[in-house]
């Protein structure tokens, strides 16, 4: 099975193309240099709009098959930031490890990182994580909960990926 | 605009005069050394009723324009406490990270700062944090939080709030 | 009054029987080393499936008296792992600085201690805490979290539990 990842560009200005994404294509980066698997990515843009974000994470899971959707943008306190609240609307399981992980390790860069809400979730074969919108937030949030993904995608019995190891060293506990 | 500072103390026996409120003025205290804009305190005290603590919660954003609203008391798992849930009612998001980051920083005193169930949320322009009834475990969470409070006020569009550096850095990152 | 301890393994082949249950005697074990007061173990085997977990926490708080409830078993990402549901759904309120501290003190030997989505709550006079399934890991967690709950169940008015200070040392904040 030939692994699909869906990478969520979540920014008003990014799908009025007032703002070039960047977060995107730095998850697309990310992953070309962890996965060693074959893996095809299926990149979406949808603005701050709740209906939208939800309708685009059913889209990713349900119709597109991926087994990883990666979200970037949306986490903030801000009025129009509701990427995890859609997330949780699809999810029939929250996963509070990750947002958690993820604050923890980006408390080491920054005080304002306990302003983000990005949390995790399991639909159907599919696991939604949302990350922050910045290329370099981006990076140290995937360094820290990319370990634990290839294991959980083996659980809810999505595609199985592989990690080089000079990058990422999945986990996988022997039975 | 001059900054309005919520300060709500939830206790029944605070509220029945059998005790003194402590937590309120330990707030009061702390923000004074702490802020170095014009600001002015909002207090109230209520018992631990979850229709009191709602109706002053939302009192003190809607018709105060606090930007920010800081309770102290009720967050622990007796039958009384019932500050979080009042919040989490009131506010139209939730910060996991606060609570997540002042549980942190008080383990680092007693074990049983996992008994603390203190979270964070935003109505409106507004952040609400919960804190501890105990004056000097407020001082530790607010130490810790203190530094994202005032971008986090920021970007809900609440009033500007400067520090003195000697006592907090607030962290507002660079666009 | 004698404490009662709720033991409630979640697992669908230790109900059918066709594997042996090790988180059960593990978490009695434990609790015979780490409790001096006199307690009485009431241990259950049942499947995940959500209505058979609610069923047996209902049980075992509000019919067989237990102060505390130990669960293990369940609390990961796959399709059957439903036991934080069913704990959420019978609490009143929930503690998330158990699951926090635990997935913490997991996380020091494997990264994926994040997919663990154990929690805990209080239900009347009972606290409930979810474990992982393996052993050792609840040890680990027992050992965290253990120091916090005796204080816990006195301030919900359960019963009082001590500990052998060479063991675990539970701490009580003076009044």
């Amino acid at each position: 099975m030939r692994a699909k990842i869906g990478i969520l560009t979540v920014s008003d200005r990014a799908y009025r193309g007032v703002y070039e994404d960047r977060g995107g294509p730095a998850i697309h980066e990310y992953m070309n240099e962890a996965l060693t698997n074959e893996w095809e990515p299926v990149a979406k843009v949808v603005p701050d709009e709740l209906d939208a974000i939800q309708a685009a994470l059913i889209e990713l899971v349900d119709e597109r098959d991926c087994s990883l959707v990666v979200t970037t943008g949306g986490t903030g306190p801000a009025l129009r930031d509701i990427t995890p609240e859609a997330t949780e609307a699809v999810c029939g399981k929250m996963m509070p490890g990750f947002g958690e992980l993820m604050r923890q390790v980006s408390l080491q860069y920054v005080p304002t990182a306990i302003l983000s809400r990005q949390t995790a979730g399991v639909r159907g074969k599919a696991l939604i994580v949302n990350l922050p919108g910045k290329p370099s937030a981006i990076r140290d949030c995937l360094d820290a909960v990319m370990p634990a993904i290839p294991y959980c995608i083996d659980l809810i019995e999505g595609a199985c990926l592989t990690t080089d190891e000079r990058r990422i060293v999945a986990f996988r506990p022997k039975a």
